[in-house]
């Protein structure tokens, strides 16, 4: 298509650059992202906007959703220990709490439509199925990439635990092997990234 | 902006609604959500290709994520009572066990990206704030509709259950509040489609 989207992409790639650089001098990215930050900014035709890698919570809110007035307890861009998440879980005074896995995000800009579809299709099938082309407005074309490793799972309302020991034990189970799933496309997206510049 | 995105719209839009009767002929599309797709397809400029009005259900899969391999125990377009859920359970026998509540997904094309951004403005404002322009080619554009309530709650694996009553129940009350909310959201979402005609 090659349709010259953004018509100054330079001007805000430089600008989004310059974010990056004072986010890692002031340790605000996640580690283990940061090489595969830097090989999609090392392209010509693509600059992040917004990443995390992945990250396992215990969290309490009023209800679900409210984003504004929830509180986390404990987070981790890793594996977990038992003992770390019902250390948070102690912590849990009122409102809904729950124990979340989140897949890692990237926010992408691109060029073009075209350098767009492309990273999307590269995305999807090294197994990120929930990306897409984000937003589309006069001023930039971004894509999501997102993996479908997820959990929602509510532990207790007010001040009251609803799981025992061993279904903590369980779930953290399930959330490191999903940690590890998404982890490792983490890996894979890192080593074909550089396809794009083909 | 008024560029004409697909240019055989009408066309489109002919045979998406023969899909749809057929669908509605067949009791293939969910009941509630009816009056919105008629609104919807009643609009010139709009017309819905898929759409699932949210959901309860237990499932079992060998992994997380794995659709291919996963097998409904059970599943309702409402609210659900913990009789029914203690039900699906038990029919549990090998995987990974789940409880998940999924909102309602709509899936719009759009005639231009004008009318694309309405559409998803006006979805954001009334609750539906994980809706986004899903996939752009030259054929086709298309505006995801999507709200925030979601549950991923594992539950058991390999015939071993993890939950115990209480904990079911209480699960089960948290998803029918989400149900009532998203409900709410497509009632808001049918009283204000009109709108889109101005």
């Amino acid at each position: 298509m090659g349709f010259l989207y953004a018509e100054n992409f330079e001007e805000q790639k430089e600008r989004a650059m310059k974010g990056l650089r004072k986010a890692l001098a002031e340790d605000k990215v996640d580690h283990d992202i940061i090489p595969l930050l830097e090989k999609i900014n090392a392209l010509d035709n693509y600059f992040t906007t917004s990443s995390c890698s992945g990250r396992v919570s215990v969290m309490e809110m009023p209800h679900f959703g409210d984003k504004v007035n929830s509180r986390w307890l404990g987070k981790w861009h890793r594996e977990v220990a038992v003992g770390e998440v019902l250390e948070a879980i102690g912590k849990h005074s009122e409102g809904q709490l729950w124990f979340l896995v989140r897949s890692p995000i990237l926010h992408v800009a691109a060029r073009t439509m075209e350098d767009a579809v492309k990273l999307l299709n590269l995305a999807i099938g090294l197994g990120f199925k929930y990306s897409n082309i984000k937003s589309i407005s006069h001023k930039k074309l971004l894509v999501k990439i997102r993996s479908t490793e997820r959990m929602d799972v509510p532990l207790g309302e007010n001040g009251e635990l609803w799981g025992d020991g061993y279904y903590i034990e369980r779930i953290v189970g399930i959330a490191n092997a999903q940690v590890r799933r998404f982890k490792g496309k983490l890996k894979r997206l890192e080593e074909n990234i550089e396809a794009l510049d083909k």
